[in-house]
């Protein structure tokens, strides 16, 4: 689908949609957002925002690069928590506004979310429930992979930086 | 992580990322993206955008619906194309502000691109290539379950709309 906040985009629909040219096309805020699967299971484990440059060093490196919106700054994963991703493959969609990556986690601790689970979706929202309305997020596969506290903790210690959002 | 440009949010990170309540947490724009994959097979099948209308009649219904940002209005999945989508499992991630839905595809093509493709992956990035640097993306799972011509053609006719980007 098209954005409408997104920046004018000179080429075509052919192109974009058909076409073997990777052409992406970034929102009004320079960023594109990004699907992140394990390789292995083919579970999603995060959702994540590049921009032009985080988007060139994964491609150039190989090793998953995000934007964070909490830092507005360009982050490579696993830079504090020692949890990185290696791409293992990058898709983009029909219309070039959305990624996907099928990774490897490098870490320790098969993990990609701050909070210490392997995934950042951990929690099922129940049939009929309403919003806000009482208890009705379930969680599910969340078992803590490493204790935030503790990962963070240190690299805030190690490196100087205030506690990530990573 | 904290999309800078979300609406002030009065609710704790606690609260957020390790209550049981559904506190969806909407951009500047309204909208939440939605990943989108097979219950069947896990594969990704798309990223979309719910509004806060968009995500009760999903939830109330089973059957899922979106924002389309290019045609500004809610939209049901497959209410053109046939192509439907039945939500197995909901999940919003660790800061509520990203959605996984596991469906059913509900529709004699087994698709979910506007483009007739199961998937609106269906091109890959090849590694070291810049973008716009020439041919970089490759065809994969591309096969056509449709053809859009004719099937939006054919809505187009029926229900006197313009023709769709769903």
């Amino acid at each position: 689908m098209t954005k409408a906040a997104a920046s004018p985009d000179p080429k075509s629909k052919a192109e974009i949609e058909e076409g073997n040219v990777f052409l992406p096309r970034f929102d009004a805020e320079g960023l594109v957002p990004v699907v992140v699967t394990s390789a292995a299971t083919g579970e999603v484990l995060m959702v994540a925002y590049m921009n032009q440059d985080a988007l060139t060093r994964t491609i150039e490196t190989g090793e998953a690069h995000y934007w964070s919106r909490s830092r507005s700054r360009l982050w490579r994963k696993g830079e504090e928590s020692g949890n990185g991703q290696r791409v293992v493959e990058m898709r983009t969609d029909c219309d070039q506004d959305a990624m996907w990556l099928k990774v490897e986690l490098t870490g320790n601790a098969e993990a990609c979310c701050h909070t210490g689970r392997r995934s950042c979706f951990y929690r099922a929202v129940a049939g009929g429930a309403a919003p806000g309305d009482g208890p009705s997020l379930r969680f599910v596969d969340a078992e803590r992979q490493f204790d935030p506290e503790a990962v963070y903790r240190h690299a805030d210690v190690a490196k100087g930086t205030l506690k990530s959002s990573e």
